[in-house]
């Protein structure tokens, strides 16, 4: 029987603490919307995690919170710069495009990071009517090669983007292996680097389904209600989205779930060049990306499951996740040795 | 307290049976995006339910159905003729304009109910460049006004629909109160009737969260996938989803919850005729329209909330869930003598 | 062989004066996109007719000028009211909802025109985010229907508007028409009734094709610019669209064409009613409604050519133009007769 | 003053027999919305011009035709293959992510050419949801940097573009400077190159405002007259833009012209290297580039304008059209020498 865990951090279960949690809410009527006490609970927890000033806004998925977030700052005339191998350029089936009609100035780099240098090429000829004004620029912490932006990288490029009137939004899909990776606390490595929108991702660390759009440094549009329900990102019965986001602060579950998986990760990467496979990217967070070459791929995929990321290169993606085991591990070496 | 059970069927919490069984579901990994053996397992249930040329897409929330059955069938350039009062029309944030860029052309109506005579006054000038061409009639099953359209009323309408180049959409937010309403199977409701897609809702009816387009027929799109993911409404970890259709279906609760609910409702409605209260339309599932005279309409909401309906005409919704207790409607009704 | 003359006024050709003038501006190269001083010098006639505060911005259409205005003030999540037969609801193929993704909240009216009454049955709820918030109203000068509003209305209606918190649009595909009808200025008819942004027609009034936007009592946006360019609306060699509006202007053209247009029409409405035929809504503009039975439009149509405006009540519209003769109405009547 | 021939070729005025032939149809009444003679016998000369298939839909600017044309063929999850250099992606402020809400694939290139091996670069993973599904490859000719496709490597791109279930659209903006180039006719260069839909380009070769979205080896879609409408690009009075091309095809205007242009090009290019300036690209068309260092351009731009190209290279532009003139090329020589 094959096994998932390799696949993506999405494959992997709901932390039972997270389950449990929903037989406690699932009780009684409440008002629909957001506009039940669970909700407000989780909402402070959102301030506490991240300061004072922080507005949260929970949507159904890691795209829905990408889109929202850009739909605050931007009109459809306006462009988004980031990496070409970000998920909002590669992975939404052009949501950016057809919901916010917005163009991507997506940028060539190295191992999933964007450089001032990178992002200054774009900076021509703004206010001309024939292109699009670029107003955001959006990075991923972690990135989807593995990579992380380090606090000091992240203060030098929203300082950058704020002196050329750029907003800056964080793709937290995997935010919390970013921050674990760092050693520091989520607002350190957001709010206080000068983050002005956060996605921030949890359905992959541990929750069922649970993203929210955070924002940090520039107050919420005030018509964000109206944006996410048009999005079609409301959730009537709110409170089992909320709900998930309590025991997920409160009991440390992010931080202990990015933990475990980054340890996976870790121990896959050294693993594997212990026998002498090519590891292709830094690992920094969960993410392990390698060659293996084609014949031995196809017989170890009925086994593990994995995705090819370059199929010229034969480099492939291997994620760990909170459920991810060293006993798994050890039956991937196996196999590859 | 304010009890919130008259609010709205959405402000129930989970049925029981539902939430223990994502328990059971909650072990290993499992791909992502639906290619699940748990989400295969509810294509299944769908399919006895409906027929076997069915095809089911979940999705997050009503709107999200709404918005991808109408995808699925137009281009921009057609129009939806519905009923003025249509939760498209009135509750989306004009998300059928903003994603699909359709024109609804919404008619006036009795008791929220589309007849054929009214339908027939948008289809002069087809082909026309200057018009939206109509290509779409969506009627919600229980209607957003708590009346039910009867199986041969359903077929007439189908038939006209069909025999016009019209494709027939069901808004089935509350598909099973309609269906128990009528005492038939959720397919003679629907399938039989000619309906081509369905907003299957299972949400107000003891789901957590769990809608789905469900193409009935005529086949989905060859790219509904696509579709579904670039309007932001694919889940990655689906089983969560799709596994509460599994005992929603095989253990009954679909059914028992609507009956409850209906019963209630009728049981609300003659105690408000028995003590005088105006009922201002045919309670024929789980919604309850009267006249509550502004005093005392103020008087009664910090115990039990409720939506005004018509603000000039003193009418209020009451709506009853699988969860509304005959104390619940004794405790109102006491309010009111 | 057919004549045309009834069938729309942009059925006509261009006025003489006008294409003689596009041979004056047809020298040398000059800088494209509007920053030539042909386009200088037609922006400071729309001054010298709107007042000093005016913001013009030429487009190719009515329906690019529409839309763009729409764009100006109102995102997705907004609405616009109008009447149901205004030109954006019913002739532009769903333009305002494909393109600016806003909901059209049509309202039934007597003869084209909105009344306060009417706009407030629209104004319930604001600020729920399940509903487009009304930011605008439309209305159109002359009206679909050839009634025109007089000052007297248009002042009340702004001041209502305003004080709602709505902006004001007129569609003036025929304004030239309206100020006639009143035996006003342009300016009085729009800057000083309050009227927020205009849609100003001149191709129906003699012009070959030039639109504008014009912003009379709300700063156009900052990036009006770059909205127009997105909407397809930017014309290269625009000298040859603002060339239009200086002889149209400087020698009174807009007025002496509508003038000849309105009369024409008014003595069309005074010939049928003398022959008994019944004219529908009142003519104060250039265009008449009456009745003529199915058959007998039979035998006129392959002679004179006009439209159906109700195929039930055998109502038809007659325009007139700047071009309509004295001959032509005598040749239609004979037939009628 | 400033000469501004170098600006653009849209800079230049309109050619005298277009504008003559204007007054010729400028008599009595017409249907409009291109129901009217004129514009049947325009779309026969694009017919004799094209092939028998050709239908042909008339515009009024590039980028309406470019919106159209995608619109014709693609659905907002698809992709569109182009250069990074594309007119469609550089400047049109982002109309077709906005209007058509499709994702641009742009592509690095040289000199303004896409090769098969680079298209082949974003053919992985057709058919995953998660990514927008190319469906048509455009390409410019002559490109937006002075060179033209030979007719065997048009021939061989679009052989392999339809193996791989791709359209090819051709932005013909300067089809006739193309056209001139390769010594051929533009049938020869299009539909007997396999090209399925044309972006006809007038403007800039002597036309007022002449666009036409031409389908030559795959026919129109059966809604394309309610796209063109729904996308504001449909004139009332067709006439004047359908008109313009009776001469321009019948008395070989389309050819004269960019002849004239393409050799003014020629002598410019020969001129610039005479005196030691840097040409940059090959000079095939009616587009010279070069490099001028940043105070001589400071002192010739009030004197002969044009556009930068590349900042950072001192890389300029400089266009000639069909009223450039050898005393104009000597003015600017003499400048730089």
């Amino acid at each position: 029987m094959t096994n998932y865990c390799f696949g993506s951090d999405n494959h992997s279960p709901i932390h039972p603490t997270i389950l449990n949690y929903l037989q406690e809410v699932n009780t009684g009527s409440m008002k629909a919307y957001g506009y039940d006490p669970i909700t407000v609970e989780a909402e402070l927890e959102f301030k506490k995690a991240f300061g004072d000033k922080t507005e949260v806004f929970f949507v159904f998925n890691g795209t829905g919170a990408n889109i929202l977030a850009i739909r605050s700052f931007l009109q459809p005339f306006n462009a988004v710069i980031c990496a070409d191998t970000a998920h909002i350029n590669c992975d939404e089936c052009g949501a950016p495009e057809f919901i916010n009609g917005v163009k991507l100035l997506y940028l060539p780099n190295e191992n999933g990071k964007l450089t001032i240098e990178n992002i200054e090429t774009r900076l021509h000829d703004r206010g001309d009517e024939h292109h699009n004004d670029p107003a955001l620029v959006s990075i991923t912490q972690s990135t989807e090669l593995g990579t992380v932006y380090t606090l000091e990288e992240l203060k030098e490029l929203t300082e950058f983007c704020h002196s050329r009137n750029l907003k800056v939004h964080m793709d937290g899909a995997r935010i919390a292996n970013g921050a674990v990776s760092l050693g520091c606390s989520l607002k350190e490595m957001t709010t206080d680097c000068g983050i002005d929108v956060l996605s921030f991702g949890g359905t992959k660390n541990g929750l069922m389904m649970a993203e929210a759009v955070v924002f940090l440094n520039t107050p919420a549009p005030k018509w964000i209600r109206h944006l996410r329900k048009q999005n079609m990102q409301l959730m009537s019965k709110m409170r089992y989205i909320s709900a998930q986001f309590l025991p997920y602060f409160r009991d440390g579950i992010w931080k202990q779930n990015a933990l475990h998986a980054n340890n996976m990760a870790t121990l896959l990467s050294d693993s594997l060049k212990a026998i002498g496979v090519e590891v292709t990217r830094p690992t920094q967070s969960n993410a392990v990306f390698c060659k293996i070459p084609k014949d031995l791929k196809a017989k170890i995929l009925p086994h593990y499951f994995f995705y090819t990321w370059d199929e010229d290169e034969d480099e492939v993606r291997l994620m760990c996740s909170f459920v991810t085991t060293k006993q798994e591990i050890d039956g991937l070496i196996d196999f590859l040795r």
